[in-house]
């Protein structure tokens, strides 16, 4: 994996080593970029690598999980969760606090969330109990909710996980929607993959 | 520079933002970059985020320069200064530690090192005295060095560089050589840029 540091250990010195080893483990850095980064703080003023390092600290010690929708939070609740003018009757799946705040951000919804923080993958070890599913279920038994949006990704995954949840609603008669499949809005109708061009076919709409 | 984030920041709670933040400091990592590293180790077990800020700090505060060459140790001198079996009468000189690394890598070069960090770029404020060259001319008064290889980069700023030191090398008698210029070993003649095939042109060789 890192010919390039393994063949002459003893040259680069270990805190070096240690750091571009550290920035390896994270997705999409290799150990290229890992280096790149680690030489870079070297030269940089101690500012930054202190300043970086206490960020990672303050993350894991003060973020924790919305106690009702498990979306991040540094309080008991989140900031969604404390608003009091949200539409209260809906509640939105998603897999993870990234997809909330990519729903956030098209300020097209006003309603409430419940982040799963996954989606079933069992190749990969992640079953229906290591989901918020249950704790979802019990929303649903205490809160007054009309609609629940299933906004996993469009994925199989993703499909799996909504029909996994569903199951579970038909029998409290709570009404469950998915997000419109279709063309990407600024698309080209001629690159759109067949998946997604027969989706927006099934679901045209009249004008 | 950063829509996603500053348009609603009272959802991305503080010690997330600030580490998205931080991430984003760093050379080729942008707002979505940090915000999926920031993510990812949200989820991730703690050791990860709270290996990589030990390693960061221990980068700063152990990592210091070499006395004699400037490549980067923990010690006194550098791993390479402290290996007896190093030809001492040759010094090849690098803009950057890394540089050091790409040569040692070759397995090609026998010799001691000198580390500029940095290359002449009046433009951004680097001058003759923010490098390490009359430190240079120092170990060349006191060391028995007959050859100095200026390894700077194969560009304007590698070149000035080199330049400039060769000015200071000329009293002292000390002969200077420069890496070799040609086509890339496994490139195409016919993608070779004009400089590159200017430069194989002019330094062919009698085979």
């Amino acid at each position: 994996m890192r010919p390039a540091y393994s063949e002459r250990p003893q040259l680069v010195v270990e805190p070096v080593a240690r750091l571009i080893e550290e920035f390896s483990r994270l997705p999409g850095i290799g150990p290229k970029t890992a280096s790149r980064l680690t030489f870079f703080l070297l030269r940089a003023e101690p500012e930054l690598a202190h300043g970086l390092a206490q960020a990672l600290h303050d993350l894991k010690d003060q973020v924790r999980l919305c106690q009702r929708c498990f979306n991040i939070t540094v309080e008991e609740f989140c900031p969604i969760c404390l608003e009091p003018s949200r539409d209260q009757s809906v509640i939105c799946v998603v897999e993870e606090p990234l997809d909330l705040l990519a729903i956030e951000r098209t300020g097209a919804y006003r309603g409430l969330y419940h982040v799963l923080h996954g989606h079933i993958a069992p190749l990969d070890g992640v079953y229906r109990e290591h989901l918020k599913i249950d704790e979802l279920i019990a929303r649903l038994r205490t809160e007054a909710v009309d609609e629940v949006i299933l906004a996993t990704n469009p994925n199989t995954e993703g499909e799996a996980t909504a029909y996994l949840i569903l199951k579970d609603l038909v029998p409290l008669g709570v009404r469950a929607t998915r997000l419109a499949r279709g063309l990407p809005t600024g698309g080209d109708l001629e690159w759109a993959d067949i998946d997604t061009l027969g989706a927006a076919l099934e679901g045209r709409r009249e004008l």
